[in-house]
């Protein structure tokens, strides 16, 4: 199988260094606007070679992943049109994606079965990616009625070689799901950062900064143009996520003032997480 | 030397371990409420013996560490008065805590140097303590102008000796400046759990939650009533912070509708943690 990669980054490159580890494809052309990050792609082994744009890349692919920033999706479907290669992606949200591919692709539509690897890491590009970072992750497929049954076959089973737990969903459910666990707490760490940042006192400031401090802001060191086009993508989403969290920030704010209520809203958070993650 | 420890969770408990690791006391006795918890204490050899009080267990102690819940330190002063041991302590807040010193201890203030240790675990409890709790990282002492050089000395040797870098700060500042990289994260990650864990389909968002949501809330996996006595001691400045926080959170939103605008916030977020994380 020839795979294309349109955007080597973080999860195009290890798309790309999971299906050579298993075998599932043997040459890999990839795609992308930065050409240091194409040639560590190159030197580490995660594409064979280069193309000039995503309709180059595609000619002589039986499959193609689209893992850029989903605000160049359009422009990239656009390019991928005219090939007869079977298409997925990685990006983060659904809808808007979907309603690209529907606009640029027409009736190639049926060859596009929407993905999106839950996966990541703070850090970006192709010196990031590995072979692993699938390995037990979930995969979610969010198929169209238009795709054809080798088109989901194909799809599915390169997620599958890559080790991830694929499962099936519901665009608008999956992006009422995600701005939940990923966009919101993303927007709250890169809202919290900054305005420590942004103070006279900074450097005082993250000087006394520890652990929980570093690992509740994290995901604050991610991607910000990725990042910027999930939020706006799924903004309506995420708006009601950021008046919901609002709400409960007021609750726990009046609760201040009693103190007994604020221990049992913490007590029940903490016993909430740790059955999660000792159930995950 | 002969260390009494008041409260003998991860800080205490980690505070004596550190103390006898370095061969500056051989002797300790542990006081808490939870017996299953002294009992852990005494099996890991974190303490020698227990008392019934905080009385009994300074009586013949050189040094005390109070590592309790700072709700409870009025009582715990009180039961101190008598005693003739240098006394400090292990608060995440400073102001209230030297406020309750000052009406217990009356002329004996002059013994006690309050300190805190930036150094914590969302893991609580005798089981969790560990003698490199405090290794490299920061202790810090708010010290009392009635303070004497020898109670300032012995103090800031034991800090030391558990391998801290210590520093000196004023009250008021240090509950500022802790109330912004720590507090307001604490009632953030709180508030986010316990925001989700209250929906109908929290089973489903959990289950979709990833690294990000994990490392974002692991300090939601504190303990309840210490984080309780810490926000309700703080208050003033937990309310600032979640004032400021609002505002920057709205100036977010506002943000979904200028994508550069937004992505410039992401940036400068980034910049600003990589340059934080690169340099500590």
């Amino acid at each position: 199988m020839r795979l294309a990669v349109i955007g080597v980054g973080l999860i195009g490159g290890s798309f790309a260094l999971a299906l050579k580890q298993a075998k599932a494809v043997h040459r890999v052309v990839g795609v992308g606007r930065n050409s240091a990050n194409l040639e560590v792609a190159l030197e580490r082994g995660i594409i064979d070679a280069t193309a000039p744009d995503a309709t180059a890349a595609a000619k002589n692919a039986d499959l193609v992943l689209v893992a850029a920033p989903v605000g160049q999706y359009p422009a990239i479907f656009s390019a991928l049109k005219a090939s007869s290669a079977i298409i997925t992606d990685g990006g983060s949200t659904k809808r808007d994606v979907i309603a690209a591919a529907r606009h640029a692709l027409g009736p190639a539509i049926a060859r596009f079965v929407p993905a999106h690897p839950i996966a990541g890491a703070e850090q970006s590009g192709a010196a990031a990616a590995s072979a692993e970072l699938f390995r037990g992750r979930r995969v979610v497929l969010t198929p169209l009625e238009e795709n054809r049954d080798e088109a989901l076959r194909v799809v599915e089973d390169a997620w599958r070689k890559c080790g991830a737990a694929v499962s099936r969903m519901d665009a608008d459910e999956h992006d009422a799901v995600l701005s939940a666990v990923s966009h919101l707490p993303h927007l709250l760490a890169f809202a919290l950062v900054h305005e420590v940042a942004g103070r006279e006192n900074s450097a005082q400031l993250f000087s006394f900064a520890a652990g929980g401090f570093r690992d509740f802001t994290r995901i604050a060191s991610s991607h910000p143009e990725m990042w910027r086009d999930i939020c706006v993508a799924n903004r309506d989403r995420l708006l009601d996520e950021v008046r919901r969290f609002s709400l409960k920030l007021e609750q726990v704010k009046a609760l201040l003032d009693e103190p007994a209520q604020l221990e049992k809203l913490f007590a029940e958070a903490r016993a909430a997480r740790n059955r999660w993650i000792q159930s995950s």
